[in-house]
């Protein structure tokens, strides 16, 4: 179908969004018990579908920054779109160092309405009607609904990132021919979510290499990349001695620092289409709320050995939820980074979405199907593990339970 | 030009906001020097591109009732797309009494960042490429980037608001030739942004006729109908008895209210296109940032007499300043409602913008140029009165003073 010819029926219909994490109280469970099997399975209700902000708590005084800030009144009420020079300043300072390149705060950097937001706006900035952008599958489910709704053309890239696949990473072969049949954008993120795999140096190296050659924008989603877990590496593409003409790094303090509910991002690189994402801000939402953007001075200076023990917390959960999945054969590949877990269920005696009602329905656990991802994935479901270390253990042993009810 | 062969550079050059409030700190201002004439103007700064929320601070009770958001946690930082439920019913009851038609909370309400977030989704709801859009001049500029952006078509429609016209409001007959031939949506604020005409009982029954007539979308910008200066009324659109097929009403709390800093709007209508709108708020920025939500609870049950005080303080400033420019026969509309003033200036010896520089940079005054609101406009400015009283006249002393200055 051209995208240019859809009408608002059918471009809305593409950004259904009943499956999306934190959706599923709009979705109908009457029809389950029809279905049902077994009896239904006792548990604290766990919601895997996002990070529980209540076990892992926002960063130590968020609350008391966003109060400092309201009682600044005007002059943090209203600030430039981009964002506040002065915070815009401190968070190009320390995310230059992080990320291993310096950022000129006054034209490399803005402020958005959380990840999502710069996500939108960096995507917005570079996609138009007919644009062809490279998206890997599976990957943040936005990431496609975005480039349709701009009018661009999806062109897939296979991430290999099972246990069995022996070569980790997006498709690099496939990339480059997309590269040169006249992809323009490509979209990304490491680590990578629903699956947690981090891209290596080699592959991060070959793909700013190969953007740089074929004049394609990088958009990578970083939203992640603190939450390293031992052992493990990061390469930022920004870091990389060949860099492509434009890219847009992006993050945010909604994940491993649990400020979600304050909707904080930023995007940072490539001026002209920083300039681009503030035009874009300007008609979206004019600023991330004035009072919130003033939560961003805890970012990167958080108390001393915080972010160590918040990254413990989270391996021991992780370990623990490998183990569970493992023994029952539930294959999962081992995050290195971040809190998603993406395990493969075994061949099922329902289809995948029934699957995840029932889980809802029966066994009081919340996931997220893995065709939010990846389309033509049927059998893996998505777990944000960032919870209560017993609860998401329990959960979990209700998971397997339930695949056993429900094995073919 | 055909706007689908827009590249992102045309694209982006239509949304150009160096001139939009807020923005002028990245305006230039070194080459004034040899244009200016005569003396520096002394005198303490003001910035009338928007309200001054140091002088009308935010409604009382609201940091509290973020601060206890906060302490809710997860619940209240990862709530709907659409906004968390119980606030979404408590604002349904409440703005359903005050436009006179209930307001079903499950299914005809979105809570959005801000009333530009309403706006935005609103839009991107009903326009796609090609869609003809009916769009006021002058109105609020944000309206025809938008159009612009979705890839649809401005169709101008005349605003009769100077003293010198007899009859105020959107010329009908253009409206109506406009809906006859095509156009699809027609959206406008009422009060009027930048002139503050509240559109007659009258011009809104015939605008809901002529839209359910010839099935056009409505989308209304209602931001300003609480503050209703003395002897006026307000007719709420969605309280006629012929409805259009399609109508979102948008307000927020940023402007009367003054909590700007906290990006809060809703949007408020049909439920098809709410559910549209919350689609897009899942690509765009997923939610209103979930704490901020709970100030909602403070909007339309402020203390008693708290909304009478603040509009008569208004009303004192706009009266004030009224006086200062007719005396200094600069023609300026009385403003029904709301706090935007939108003086029409004599010729003057320097361009429109240059003047709004100068009135920077001479004068301690921030105003926005006309063009913003209306392109072809090149005599008026637009200054948000809602600032100290003093300060806002002292200021209003000096553009009359500039205006001698730079008079032809």
């Amino acid at each position: 179908m051209n995208y240019k010819m859809m009408t608002l029926d059918e471009k809305f219909r593409a950004l259904e969004a009943d499956n999306a994490p934190g959706q599923e109280v709009r979705q109908g469970l009457g029809d389950l018990k029809v279905i049902m099997r077994g009896e239904m399975l006792d548990g604290v209700p766990v919601d895997f579908s996002h990070g529980d902000v209540d076990a892992f708590p926002p960063t130590p005084g968020s609350d008391a920054a966003w109060e400092e800030g309201f009682s600044k009144g005007a002059a943090q009420a209203y600030t430039e779109y981009r964002g506040a020079a002065k915070i815009r300043k401190g968070l190009a300072d320390r995310l230059g160092v992080f990320t291993g390149r310096p950022i000129e705060a006054d034209s490399e950097l803005i402020i958005t309405p959380g990840t999502q937001g710069a996500l939108f706006l960096a995507l917005g900035a570079t996609i138009t009607t007919g644009t062809k952008v490279a998206v890997v599958e599976p990957d943040y489910f936005a990431n496609r609904k975005l480039v349709k709704f701009f009018g661009g053309e999806v062109v897939p890239i296979p991430l290999y990132y099972k246990d069995s696949q022996s070569e980790k990473g997006p498709d690099l072969n496939r990339l480059e021919e997309a590269f040169k049949s006249g992809t323009k954008v490509f979209v990304f993120s490491t680590p990578n979510n629903p699956t947690g795999l981090v891209y290596s140096g080699a592959t991060i190296i070959k793909i700013a290499a190969l953007a740089a050659t074929h004049d394609v924008t990088l958009i990578v989603d970083q939203l992640y990349s603190r939450m390293l877990y031992s052992g493990e590496s990061y390469t930022h593409l920004r870091s990389c001695a060949v860099q492509p003409e434009n890219l847009i790094t992006i993050m945010g303090p909604s994940k491993t620092e649990s400020l979600s509910g304050f909707r904080l991002g930023v995007g940072f690189g490539t001026p002209k289409l920083i300039e681009r994402m503030e035009r874009l801000q300007a008609i979206v939402s004019l600023r991330a709320a004035g009072y919130n953007q003033a939560a961003l001075d805890t970012w990167f200076q958080e108390p001393l050995n915080w972010l160590e023990n918040r990254i413990r917390e989270h391996e021991a959960i992780r370990d623990e939820l490998l183990r569970t999945f493992r023994a029952a054969n539930i294959h999962t590949a081992s995050p290195q980074a971040g809190s998603y877990l993406f395990p493969q269920l075994p061949p099922l005696s329902v289809d995948l979405h029934t699957f995840v009602r029932l889980l809802r329905y029966q066994a009081n656990v919340i996931v997220t199907p893995g065709s939010e991802f990846e389309p033509a994935c049927k059998d893996s479901i998505r777990l944000n593990f960032s919870q209560d270390h017993a609860m998401a253990i329990a959960a979990a042993k209700r998971i397997v339970k339930m695949v056993e009810i429900y094995s073919r």
